[in-house]
């Protein structure tokens, strides 16, 4: 039972699991996957087995077509989605879809999560994109496959790069995250989901509240990410 | 001690159990039960008996007249609403009355649950209905039977199957949820909890927010429903 | 260190440490009581003190004119208030305080909280009453026996019966409640605040949700209560 | 590796799990210190370190011109405005900064939050006060430095006292507390999170709930607070 890809698998059921343990899913609402891209192919979640009972072994490959290449289960459904980010943005190295409560309240909405506060500023300097619903032929084609097409489309028409919104909601559906690994994508699942709580407490409190403005938005993702960061170790 | 009925009193049991886990519950509003179709019984959970002193011994046998079959307690108030649905709903094998938060909330509201995104559509291709108030001398007669009665009733108003919604919410009070045993209707408890968490966070964010397109709905629910699923193993 | 009142200091020491558990106070913002009829005396709560620490010796004993008659440490100061009730309600055998959130939310709003629905009406019949704010002059003088003024005031000008209305919110302040013993009246806390937070969310789904009708307040309320009630054992 | 800091660093190092433990923080969105009078050093967390590996030896010591007196971690990017409070607020022992979400989305309201309860006046007898957002050039000059003074500025404006407020919001970041010591401090995010909560709902409920009056406000804080005082042991 030994396999090449023993790391990857296991990656990913941690990713998994910790997915579950932030609270982010019920059941089976979700999924994460991790990429080997020497190997051009990813580890993804098994489709509705439940966190309770997945195990590292469980864990399915895939290459970027959609092939499995090593695994007993049928691979998430939403595996095409992943499939073709993974293939058209080549720097990420894990990706996480949830139904998280608040991220997917902004995607039912149908609305971009402006960006209220430095909470989201220490991540990423736009609004949280909200993809609209798709075109009816593209829902009733290669839907998993069009999503991904969906979301390329929305970073296109917004101007915005992968590398530095690493997260998006779908609409009428829920967000997908990813970044450099499994577990970064995972955590900005997790970031994602605190700061649309944040962004919807803000509206509820006042409906004119101010987008944060731009000398703190530059700060403070300043503060994290680029050559003159001075947070972390 | 031995009975006939061990087996069904324990997947009685273990749903009751688990709707507490899931934080469904507090004290004793709630309860579940399994049929046994060959014998035209049910479990049932006795009534209001706390769930940190719920044996599977406590559990209660009841036919489909209420009468009881076996067990020293009471069973729940609830039990002729439980036994009413059995009856004319021959193809489900358990049933769940929850006074769950948000669910509660759409039914003292007396609206339907708008369908607003993919969490919903998996599950359900309708609104989430819910039955209106009884008139006065249905609620002053036989109280609990005719809960059965008033819940068939908005199925045949509003042209559902109760096969494909497995979920209502009656007026003022909270929901039922039923399924293929009593598991699977404590998860479309849940289920229900969690999307009527989103529909109200979605409407308090924008309350233009569209229905779900129908061509999304179709996906959705034909993912993991019908013929051509292709969700879980 | 034998006491005769061992027995109701353990009493009181559990319901405080239930209190906690079920989620209704942080640090030290609430206390319980229970009463012994036959010494006129009650225990409560010591003021002040985390209930991580909390030991049943640590309760202190005091009459209903409020002399400490057992106990190293300062009672809770709240005491005057729970003596003036015990004082004035014979049939009462425990009393709690919180400020569990939307209880507080509604008390801060000075609104006494509808019923909307079945979870309310099992429970009482009534709106859940909010006492106003005291006039300065009481507040300036005897403070927490004014406040146990005040409630009685309330109840005689709303024409309720505090055996069938068992919780009370005190404007800008906070709820109280009371019951056959201090187990009972923790149990009421916590139905005051699940019943405060759904009908929070009824309000925002629906402004002009319909409070429940007669005839369901009547029937739920008499499954519960009263000589031909039939819910629980 | 024995130091003379090593109580102080304990301390520290307690409060900032304590932060944790209270949910007041996801990841490493907040950090506590604690001050050494007698040294003119404060103990405070490393940057960007994960709670479930934080340690007592990692704590960073820090004088109030923000030198590394001792530590092999950068301090907390946050360092300069807690060393500018210590410096400028002589009789505080301990600060707390977090991203709790009741607190953000008030600051991200750029809206004081309400005394409208006793909850509130039982720790502070004022508003809580949010700061406005920073001028562009102190945000693009020494902005961790300029928060301190934006802090004391608003003091200032609002004609308020840091000994008796013990807390405050950034405008579109988050808030800030201190106290005798850190666990004080920790004590004092909670209550702002919580007053945070309450005051939210209260505004859902009733967007007209008048401001606690004057008398009550006293009277509550003069029961915890002042040679008058007479709540705790």
């Amino acid at each position: 039972m030994s396999s090449k890809y023993k790391d990857l698998k296991q990656e990913c059921y941690e990713a998994n699991m910790q997915l579950n343990a932030l609270g982010l899913v019920v059941y089976t609402f979700g999924n994460v996957s991790a990429v080997d891209r020497e190997n051009s192919v990813f580890a993804i979640k098994p489709s509705g087995v439940p966190y309770e009972d997945l195990k590292a072994d469980d864990i399915v490959i895939v290459d970027f077509d959609n092939n499995i290449i090593e695994g007993e289960l049928r691979p998430s459904s939403d595996t095409k989605t992943h499939a073709y980010l993974y293939k058209n943005w080549p720097e990420i190295g894990g990706i996480t879809h949830t139904h998280s409560t608040y991220a997917v309240a902004w995607a039912q909405s149908q609305l971009d999560i402006p960006i209220f506060g430095t909470t989201h500023a220490d991540h990423l300097t736009a609004d949280i994109p909200c993809a609209p619903p798709m075109a009816d032929e593209l829902i009733e084609g290669n839907y998993e496959h069009n999503t991904g097409i969906q979301i390329l489309d929305c970073f296109k028409n917004k101007n915005l790069s992968y590398q530095e919104v690493e997260m998006v909601l779908l609409g009428n559906h829920g967000p997908f995250a990813w970044g450099k690994n499994a577990a970064k994508s995972v955590y900005n699942s997790k970031v994602l989901e605190v700061v649309a709580e944040m962004a919807y407490l803000t509206r509820q409190i006042n409906p004119n509240a101010p987008r944060l403005k731009d000398s703190l938005i530059k700060k403070h993702y300043e503060r994290k990410h680029g050559k003159n960061s001075y947070y972390g170790q």
